[in-house]
């Protein structure tokens, strides 16, 4: 059976992946009396006098909310909210796999930015946490800044971060094979969408000087006048030097190449004309910027694209569950540029420097190693930037809590 | 241990009460190809092409939204959104224990009506019915009578229709004993709230042609000017003769006194003019309107409360999780009121003629026989009034199915 038929199959066999699983039994009355009335008046009445023992009482504190409005939902597009679902119940089953967090699909049927907003915020009480998973550009920065101001929890748009974060983690490691520096870095990503945008961010954070970005339309910068508010934002932090052009005049002399955009863009001739050593990141799905072979014909020293048959795969799942677990364990009020950060540098440190090679810089997505390590870093950098809000959780804590949980 | 420290401690040991269960395993690259991408991109397709086909390649179609906005949680009235999680994460439980349904609590921070409606409108794709919970009135009646309007799935507000059922269940087998009939009864309802609305409706749908409804200010009747949009509608379709006067005018000859409103306020003598073999529903909580005894002195032949302490407990379990399972096993727009009378006989049709007696007119709670049974009665009156929209799925088959979901 080819894997579009298996697909189906499980799918349709199971009726979809997730359920509910009930944590207290009711299988008598007094059960009942316990998780129903009368009892369970008595955690409804310690909440309303103080709100923060809703994490105490309830599950809110694991649950993670996988929100979206159907509109770029994998390669496939705007293919509307409802058939978005598996995908959403896909992501749920991967948090609970991944690091033992129960997610929940919330799919909104509305492209209105506003609605969204107000949407996600009215059934805050419920969530410990917002995954926002694809909804598209530039939608999705708006409604991404809006909750984060208003909301207590923290709000995570994956397609922009958890791509960033793992982005980060394999430079991280490609540079110390390199053994070049983000300070003298220059970079190229193609593709000013969601993942880009927070790409470039991200590596700014970390230190990387020299970016320069493309979209369809060549080099941004901001001599273009015909820039959307999102791209005017990266204009003004990226190519100080104004350079207009193409993607093949920004890839001269570039150290890394990251692609977030479509298949085939990058050739083996561009490639040539990049720095000695150079890293080319193809991440556009199924079918990449460049396949590897043609990226080292062009003589790339690593390469890394979306796909789990190539090497050195940048996959989501490497960041975003332990990302999670490490904000819910510490009840962090936001995931921030330094929790992302220190979860990059986590990911990268799984894989041990003397098991680092060309075709090894990002561990196996199965790697258990993974989801304690991130969640350990990101409760720290939580603690450290003064956004966690637990009493008395430890980093050390975190990483035994995470542990634990990937044992069931 | 009293009730309140353990309700607690099963609340904080737990860490609330619900979580995810994967149906589908992701142990491997393998799984993850199939449960996410690439191969999640087929149901996806599939559905984009034919939006019933959500129903077989999602959890959508066994998945119900237990929504509260946290202003009438039990007797504790408007404590937030927040705050009625636990018992919004109790009703999820008992869905699942009671008739395998994937329920899954949505606390809404707002008393708006608007935001409610829109914020479920919006969320339909992921769930395949709505169950609203714990909203006041008069707020529910209009926030249903939108959803309904508006949503393809079956909206039902429980306070309302769940009571109204099983007052109906524990009515039609009390007849039984008296050998009274629905059109020669005169039945007293004391409350015009959510539940008091809902059984008259359901009443008077059952054949009831003499009802009086009370509220605090005493009968409702078309003379009173001051009543509002519900209770008008109340006074149109009760009180033929335009009685005046308080409950204990009204309950003078009465054969069935319905009590969904407040501690003691019918009393030993009240009861004494009612008519012979008098039915008294004493449903408030904890403390209902009459105590057993007390009605007992008065004269009333059949006593129910809604306490599990008593004989006769009038518990909306033994209808909401049997009722779901047969609008959501046919697929059925709506739960109508031909639904609500088939599941109220199957209730009562659990109780055998050879065991009924005036301390047993309701099955007990845990009795496994009432699911199935009210689940194939329910999805039977779909089918008859054209509401059920899954081909080839029969009666019969819900009820196996149902028996089959309880082995678990």
């Amino acid at each position: 059976m080819d894997l579009k038929s298996k697909a189906l199959k499980v799918h349709k066999d199971n009726q979809g992946k997730i359920a509910l699983h009930c944590k207290v039994p009711v299988n008598n009355k007094e059960d009942m009396t316990l998780a129903y009335t009368p009892g369970v008046a008595e955690p409804c009445l310690e909440i309303k006098e103080n709100y923060n023992k809703i994490y105490e009482y309830t599950s809110k504190g694991n649950l993670v909310a996988v929100v979206t409005n159907g509109t770029a939902v994998l390669g496939l597009g705007d293919i509307g909210a409802g058939a978005g679902l598996p995908v959403m119940e896909g992501k749920a089953v991967l948090f609970k796999s991944f690091a033992g967090i129960d997610a929940f699909p919330i799919c909104i049927e509305t492209k209105d930015v506003n609605k969204i907003v107000e949407t996600v915020k009215l059934m805050e009480p419920t969530f410990g946490g917002i995954n926002l998973e694809d909804i598209k550009a530039p939608e999705c920065f708006e409604i991404e800044d809006r909750l984060k101001e208003i909301c207590d929890i923290p709000v995570f748009h994956d397609d922009q971060h958890g791509t960033a974060v793992v982005t980060l983690a394999a430079l991280i490691n490609a540079l110390k094979i390199t053994g070049k520096r983000f300070e003298d870095l220059k970079v190229v990503i193609n593709g000013a969408g969601a993942a880009g945008t927070s790409i470039t961010k991200l590596l700014i954070k970390s230190g990387v000087k020299n970016i320069l970005i493309c979209d369809r339309t060549g080099i941004i910068s901001k001599n273009n006048s015909k820039l959307d508010f999102n791209k005017k934002k990266l204009a003004e932090i990226t190519n100080k030097d104004n350079i207009i052009g193409t993607l093949k005049d920004a890839i001269k002399g570039a150290d890394v190449f990251i692609g977030v955009s479509a298949p085939n863009v990058l050739t083996t001739d561009m490639v040539k004309t990049m720095n000695r050593d150079a890293i080319v990141f193809a991440m556009a799905n199924p079918v990449p910027e460049i396949y590897p072979d043609e990226a080292k014909k062009g003589g790339a020293r690593i390469i890394g694209t979306g796909r789990s048959d190539f090497p050195n795969q940048i996959n989501n799942v490497l960041a975003f569950p332990g990302i999670f677990r490490g904000a819910l364990d510490v009840r962090a009020s936001q995931i921030n540029e330094e929790m992302k950060i220190a979860a990059a540098y986590a990911i990268a440190s799984v894989v041990e420097d003397s098991e680092l090679n060309e075709d090894y810089i990002l561990p196996n997505a199965f790697d258990l190693r993974i989801a304690p390590k991130v969640a350990e870093s990101v409760a720290k950098a939580a603690i450290e930037t003064k956004v966690a809000r637990a009493e008395g959780i430890t980093p050390e804590w975190v990483f035994n809590h995470t542990v634990e949980l990937l044992k069931k």
